[in-house]
């Protein structure tokens, strides 16, 4: 990293292609009730059908997004001014908060004093903020009194994404605007395995969900800059991305241009793993800068501080870091505190032994001073200081499986039921938590996760690695753990960790963090459409009907990656022409099977039979009876 | 297509990337009964293990092969003389078949004598066969007599991969033998959803599965050059690549090119689909350099017959292009007889119509003419041609849904039932026969299918293209298409048809051809797991063996895609040196939880307490019994 005043410089103008609003979309805000909450949406406009397919106008698509105000041409980016703290003024209006003269960790303190890293220091004027003494402020806090926050309100607007607006103004819109609204609107039922999802989020539906410790939202008090969003079994499905340098390599520049590109492919919130040089710095810019909740492993930085020696680790190094991130605005930790000294031993027959960062971290001080975990000890300790912050618990997976071998081990799940253990005492202190889970499981075994932890951790959402469902595709694993997270997603995990084709490979640069964001959008929408989450299908009905009238721009554009999908097809159709034929490259232009279907219509229409009887009289019916029905359907020619 | 001499130049070379080894790998062969039944498998030799983690040797690990000859080195290509005739002896030997004096269809006739076509003409001087008059020459009527052939005893050995052999042959060799068999054995219970998978594959059950129509063993008698494999819900989960020429491009070189590309990266079977010019050429290039069963959609090669005209098909054109392609050899067609007249008012209310080229052409012949379709009329008359040379059947699913708006609608499953009715047709004339299935299905509805394909089709083989479980992700089909393949594979559908990234989009090329099969590999290998297959984890333990040991080169090669996954290593850390070093890139050298899990093993070691005792001591208990547990096991310090 190059602590030189240029960074500055470079860093005040963000990459275009990360801001450029997506093509044929707009940032839209609805507002709720009151003028400073504005919930951002993505709307993408549509081409009218063409006149071969029926000539009628396709409505704007409004799709959730991520991507904060980078990609609303209205508002001036500077990374350097930080974005704009949206949630200042409600967390100021609640009073139980106060700024501090400065930060109180020691750390932050001396970081801040050392005059050598002026040039590559966030210039944050704003001071850090702490709960009032004795007062606790987390959004659980607020719920379990029946305060409707303005992020639960927030989060309810965002949730919904106008769909009952949308279809209901379509609806109105005469006959076919009916039809239009019934074809969107359509969806399979789901199967949701116990989830309660309601057919609309209201504001005290979020409440009572984060009352109950079936959703969090994290919101750190010092990271007035993100816009709220939920994280429970009854929300939509939510992922994750990673970034973060390490010790080889990799800039404060790149991790800030990385964080906004991830929120641009629909990461719901970020994690700042970095393990090298000025992490404090590197996060300070991440954090000013992020629209989206930021999680750490705080575990990583205290060891740092030791010099990577884990024997040296003290509560004290650890508190204080917990401290100094909390008044940055880190908005969940991870906390190892599952990996307890009597379970250590249980991975010693392990194929991958302990592959968690933190896990081993943890274990390596167990076994040092033959010693119980200090974040076991501590851990009451630790609830003071996320409740004085609302920095909510992500409970870690210390002891996940590394490999299909070590899948559901007994390891495993000891930390699994701590982790529900140490979920009851978080909730004691009104702390917001979820629960991390694997990691490496075959598909036999992914339910068997999922049951355990809503039985073990008491409905507390469950934030999985994956799974990846095989060890046999390096180079591939976004795909081997897209699968198992779509499952799991389905069966109940509420926000999905994502996986890198990097992954156990090396570090992920920007088309790995965009081809991962890819895979895991699609695996959380698969698994929304699964458990039947209101309004999932309309994107898909969308696109659907883009593509089987030829509306290529359109395919293009309400997809999750238009970009790449006009390049596939213009590398075969080059030509602008042919965005606007009726035809594609798999059948050519001489046989087209989406053409037949038209004349399936057109011939139902031509002789008398409406679409809706045909189908009416044929539902339900069995095979050899059809021929009758058919005889009857064409003997009318 | 250039119609030059200079193409049969350039095809007798093949490209070296496509027929190299993969690193570390050999072939092997295991031989049979007989000296002429050669089972060809791949061995990825490895190194030992690093002293660090306690030197011991890693025996090479053998893996299926679908590559053919073109990875042995002792064999030389030359593609204009084709692959050998393996299975000739075997066809030959059985007496039933008889040679002809050329082709016996008018347009195989017709192209032979066309003197302009000599330049692009494969040189086949083997006269095609066919049975002799009254004889049935499918594997099923073997079968069902009670037969096993060589092709079976082929299936057999290969499906077992040498297995037992090998870890029997690794616990023979002493204790640390012992322990390397159970590591690399080990695996986890399977839900196989009422599949019969056995221990070990015999010949006779091979021979039993086929008769009863729950495999098949596509393996057309003009296509000696064929490396017989099985296809069926207990055995190994298969893979088909589609490639093929279309009217806007690709040449016969290319074609072939793909198909010998496919193999390379576990293409079980390979359906060409070419509806361009030249298509009698190319397929006849394809077949006599395939190791692999070739499928194909004789409607289409009709449909090139009356220029493009659906309507002017007729039973004769159809009748005769089955009998020409058929006397190429191949060895299954896609014949979409389930679309019958009265389901195709069924699509009229569909979002997406009839997505399938095969499905609408015979939707609009029949709405053309008013008339059942002459492939169901005709069946039995079909049924005699299969089995004159032992095409199997793949009935095709012409009313597949294209969207996930139209999944599982009715006129998807009265085709379904009709499939079921024409498989006990086919079976009267001991035809083999599997079922194609779709498509685009949201994953709570996937089971449905393949619980309706086992209870219709009567437990035939179920042959699916996906599904794609959401239609949001054009460019990325294959990862929404990898995540049903891998759910209906592990619920019992025997063969996946790979999407590529191009899908919707554009023609595939090479590299989508390799990201759609390693996509397919991955969903394919993670329903063998799921279904519990035997000694499906080998691969997987092997490979996490490997990672842990930082054996990088071990685990590339073991990997399904060698080369990605060094290059991705590689960008990280490109030293040589770095592919020896125990740390990555991850954490990077001063901070490794491999290592700590070692320093785990050393602790429990040295303080007299073996990973085994304090693995069982611990097993089964709940996590408050562990602490006083815990504390014996560190009181021997």
């Amino acid at each position: 990293m190059n602590a030189k005043p240029q960074f500055i410089a470079d860093a005040a103008r963000v990459d275009p292609t990360a801001t450029e609003p997506l093509p044929k979309s707009r940032k839209i805000y609805v507002t709720g009730s009151r003028a400073d909450l504005r919930v951002p949406m993505r709307e993408i406009q549509q081409s009218d059908t063409p006149a071969s397919f029926g000539a009628e106008p396709n409505p704007a698509i409004t799709v959730y997004d991520t991507s904060g105000p980078y990609t609303d041409p209205a508002v001036a980016i500077d990374i350097r001014a930080g974005l704009a703290p949206l949630r200042h003024p409600w967390i100021d209006e609640r009073g139980d908060t106060e700024a501090l003269n400065g930060p109180s960790s020691r750390f932050g303190q001396a970081r801040h004093a050392d005059t050598k890293l002026a040039a590559l220091r966030f210039n944050l004027t704003r001071k850090p903020r702490r709960a009032k003494s004795g007062a606790v402020v987390t959004q659980m806090h607020y719920a379990r009194r029946g305060i409707v926050t303005p992020e639960m309100e927030y989060v309810a607007i965002r949730e919904n994404g106008r769909r009952r607006e949308y279809l209901e103004g379509l609806a109105a819109a005469g006959p076919k605007g009916k039809r239009l609204a019934e074809l969107l609107g359509r969806q399979h039922r789901g199967e949701s395995f116990g989830a309660r999802i309601p057919a609309e989020v209201t504001p005290e539906f979020v409440r009572e969900e984060v009352a109950l410790g079936r959703a969090i939202i994290p919101a750190n008090i010092n990271h007035p800059e993100s816009e709220p969003m939920a994280i429970g079994r009854n929300f939509l499905v939510k992922v994750n991305a990673n970034i973060g340098n390490s010790a080889l390599g990799s800039s404060i520049a790149e991790e800030v241009d990385k964080m906004t590109w991830a929120t641009r492919w629909g990461a719901d919130t970020v994690m700042d793993l970095s393990t090298g040089k000025n992490i404090h710095e590197t996060r300070e810019w991440i954090i000013r800068n992020a629209p989206v909740p930021i999680g750490t492993v705080p575990i990583y930085q205290a060891l740092e501080k030791v010099d990577g020696r884990a024997e040296e680790l003290t509560w004290e190094i650890f508190r204080d870091t917990l401290i100094e991130q909390a008044e940055q605005g880190v908005d969940y930790f991870t906390i190892h505190a599952g990996v307890r000294l009597p379970f250590i031993p249980l991975t010693a027959n392990r194929m991958t032994g302990i592959v968690s960062r933190g896990g081993s971290i943890m274990a390596k001080w167990c076994l040092a001073h033959h010693r119980e975990s200090f974040l076991y000890e501590r851990f009451e300790d630790i609830c003071d200081i996320m409740a004085a912050y609302d920095v909510s618990f992500s409970l870690g997976d210390g002891l996940r499986p590394g490999s299909i071998y070590d899948a559901n081990d007994e390891a495993q799940l000891a930390e699994l039921r701590t982790l529900g253990e140490l979920t009851q005492v978080a909730w004691r202190h009104d702390c917001q938590v979820m629960i991390e889970g694997p990691g490496h499981v075959p598909m036999q075994l992914i339910k068997e996760n999922m049951d355990l932890e809503l039985q073990h951790c008491h409905e507390a959402p469950f934030y999985t690695l994956g799974p990846l469902t095989t060890d046999i595709a390096p180079g591939h694993d976004h795909i081997t753990s897209a699968i198992g997270a779509a499952q799991i997603g389905w069966y109940g995990t509420a926000m999905l960790c994502y996986v890198t084709p990097k992954e156990h490979l090396g570090l992920p640069d920007r088309d790995d963090v965009k081809e991962g964001l890819i895979a895991y959008k699609i695996a959380a929408h698969a698994a929304d459409l699964a458990k039947g989450h209101p309004g999932a299908q309309v994107r898909d009905n969308a696109l659907s009907k883009a593509r089987f009238e030829f509306r290529w721009e359109d395919q293009f554009n309400l997809g999750l990656d238009p970009e790449k999908s006009k390049l596939f097809h213009d590398e075969t159709l080059p030509q602008e022409g042919a965005k606007l034929a009726h035809f594609c490259s798999m059948c050519g232009p001489h046989f087209c099977s989406m053409k037949i279907t038209q004349d399936v219509r057109d011939f139902a229409a031509k002789h008398g039979v409406s679409d809706k009887e045909a189908l009416a009289r044929g539902m339900q019916e069995k095979a050899v009876e059809f021929v009758r029905r058919g005889a009857e359907v064409y003997s009318k020619a």
